[in-house]
C-alpha cells in the first residue's frame, strides 16, 4: 500500500520539518507529533512546525511543547512531509517561497487532496491520516507503543468522532485495537477531546436546537454572533451539526454561524454532515470549502439570512448515491 | 474464560428457550437472535421469546419476526438461555414457575447480576452479552458471519454507544472489527439504532438544554410531560444524559423525566452517566434501579422538584475513586 518512493525519501533524509494544517484539529496535531515520534524512532532530528499556536485541548499531547511556530522556521530542510493537509495553503505561514526548492512529501487522507508534493501519499479510503501513520510504522519497523500510540489514537479518535462517521471499516478499528494494546488509553483519549465541550456550549445548543428547521431531509440551523455571546463568549458551535444528522428524518445537516471577517464584514460558517449515501463533500468544494462526503464546510460572506438562502436549496437538490 | 459446563449445557440441549430482558436493548435482542443463530448452526431447534413486542427499531434484525410472546411459550424445554438480563424478575412474563424446575444458563455482562441460573457465565469486563456470545461462537466453532455477525455487532454498537463508552476495551474492537470482516456493515447498524432519533426529540433537546443546571461536577436537566406533548407526543428524553456527560466541567450528568405510573400518580425516570472514575450504578442501585458505573437509572415516585432535590445531592456526593 506505501510506495517505495515514500519510504525512500524518509529513510534518505535526516534534518526533516513536519507540518500540518491551518485551524488544526486532533488528526493534524495526532498525525504531526505521530510523524515526529516515528522520525525519532528512526534516528532522524525532526522539526515539528504549525501556523497556530497549540491549543489547550491537544496540549496534553506527548511532544506537543516542541511544536514551533513560522518564525522559527529555517529555509532550508532535507524533506518536508506535509501531514493531513488537502492543499498547499493549507499550510499557512509555514511553507514560504524558499520551500519550493525543496522535496515536499504529502501523507494525507482527503479525497479533495490536490496531489500539490514532490511525492503524494493520498488514501481517501482512510478515516484519518494518523491510521496511514500506523501503516507506515509497521513498514519502518517501529512499534506502535507509548507517545506515538497515544497521538495515532487521537487522529483517529477524533476524526471518526470515536468511530461512529461512515468510513470507520474494520481496518479503523484494527489500527485501534493495535494503538490500544500498545498502551494508548481510548476512554483518555475521547475524554480529552471529544468530551471536552464546555458546558456554554450545550447551552447553545438549547437555543440552536430550540430554532432548527427540517424541510425535504435537510435539517439546518443558525447559530448568530449575539447568541454566541449570550452563551458565554463562545467562538464556536461544537460541531452541532454532528448531533443534528442523528435525526432519523434527516439526509443532510447543517449549521450556520455568524461571524466577522478581519474586515468587521458579516461572513458564515457553514458545517455539513451527510447520511451514508449523501454527499456534502461536493457542496462545500462548490462553495470554496472542502471535507468529505460525509462531513464538510466552508466560510462564505454574507449575512446568515442571506447565506441560508443560498445553501439550504442546495443542500436539498443533493441525491443518493 | 468460557467454563465448560456452559459449552456443555448449550451442547447436550436440543428443545432450547431462549429470553431476553423487559424494555429491551439493542444488546437484548443482539444476543437473543445472535443465540438463536448459534444454536440454528449447531443443529438445535431454538425458541426465541421477549416479555415486550418488538419495536420497530429492531424489527429490521435477522430472525426478529421469530420471536414469541409469553402466551405462546411451553413450559417444558432442555433448557432456558436468559441473555443479557441481571435479575431473574427481568425476564418479565416469559419466566414462569413451571420453568424453576429447568436449567436456566445465564449469559450476561452486568456487574449487578444476580447469578440466579443454575449456571451462570457473567463477565463484567464485557461492554456488551454480544461480546461475549463473539467469543461463544468460537468456542462452538460457529463463523461470525451473516445474520449472526449483523445481531452481534448491534448489540455491541448499541450498548457502546458505537464504541464510544469507557468500558471499551481492545477485545471490543477486536469483536467488531471480526464481525464487520464477517459481513456486518458498521454504519447501516449506527444509522438503524443509534441515529433513529425524532427531530422532535432534537426539539425538546432544545428545550431541555436551555434550562439545565451545572453544580459540583453535576449536570442535569428535566422534562417535563407538558414538554414530551409540546415536542411531538414524545414518550422518551432519547438519551439526553449521553450527551450532557460530554460537557468538560461535568464529572456526573443525570435527565429526570416525568411520567405518569399505571395509577395516574407522578413518577420520574431518571437516566444517569458518568465519566471514568465515577460511579453512578450504585447510586442507581441505592434507588432501586440498576445499571454500570458509567451508565445507570431507576424510576422514582413523586414530582420533578421533588425528586431532583432527593437524588442531585446524592449525585454531589459521589467522589471519584
Amino acid at each position: 500500500m506505501i510506495e517505495p518512493t515514500v519510504l525512500a525519501a524518509i529513510q534518505s533524509s535526516d534534518h526533516i520539518l513536519c507540518v500540518s494544517h491551518v485551524s488544526p484539529d486532533g488528526d493534524a496535531y495526532g498525525s504531526l507529533l505521530g510523524m515526529g515520534w516515528i522520525l525519532r524512532h528512526l534516528g532522524k532530528t525532526p522539526v515539528l512546525a504549525m501556523h497556530d499556536p497549540t491549543p489547550k485541548e491537544f496540549q496534553y499531547l506527548p511532544g506537543a511543547s516542541a511544536i514551533i511556530g513560522a518564525k522559527a522556521v529555517a529555509d532550508h530542510y532535507d524533506l518536508i512531509i506535509c501531514l493531513d493537509a488537502s492543499s498547499i495553503d493549507r499550510m499557512g505561514a509555514i511553507y514560504r517561497d524558499a520551500h519550493r526548492q525543496l522535496p515536499l512529501l504529502v501523507i494525507d487522507h482527503h479525497i479533495t487532496n490536490t496531489r500539490f508534493g514532490t511525492i503524494n501519499w493520498v488514501e481517501p479510503i482512510c478515516a484519518a491520516t494518523c491510521q496511514m501513520l500506523v501503516a507506515l510504522a509497521d513498514a519502518l519497523e517501529t512499534p506502535l507503543t507509548g507517545p506515538l500510540a497515544e497521538c495515532l489514537l487521537t487522529g483517529i479518535v477524533t476524526d471518526t468522532l470515536c468511530f461512529r462517521t461512515s468510513n470507520t471499516t474494520a481496518e479503523v478499528l484494527e489500527a485501534a485495537m493495535r494503538l490500544i494494546r500498545g498502551g494508548a488509553d481510548l476512554a483518555t483519549i475521547t475524554q480529552r477531546t471529544l468530551n471536552q465541550r464546555s458546558a456554554a456550549v450545550l447551552r447553545l445548543w438549547g437555543m440552536a436546537l430550540s430554532q432548527m428547521s427540517l424541510e425535504e431531509g435537510v435539517i439546518w440551523t443558525t447559530v448568530s454572533r449575539q447568541q454566541l455571546k449570550a452563551a458565554g463568549d463562545l467562538t464556536s458551535e461544537g460541531q452541532l451539526s454532528s448531533t443534528l444528522i442523528t435525526a432519523a428524518e434527516a439526509n443532510i445537516s447543517a449549521t450556520f454561524t455568524e461571524k466577522l471577517d478581519p474586515q468587521g464584514r458579516p461572513t458564515v460558517e457553514c458545517s455539513f454532515r451527510a447520511k451514508p449515501g449523501f454527499n456534502v463533500g461536493s457542496v462545500a468544494l462548490a462553495l470554496g470549502g472542502g471535507g468529505h462526503p460525509a462531513a464538510s464546510g466552508c466560510t462564505l460572506s454574507g449575512t446568515l439570512a442571506e447565506v441560508t438562502a443560498t445553501v439550504v436549496p442546495m443542500l436539498k437538490q443533493v441525491r443518493q448515491g
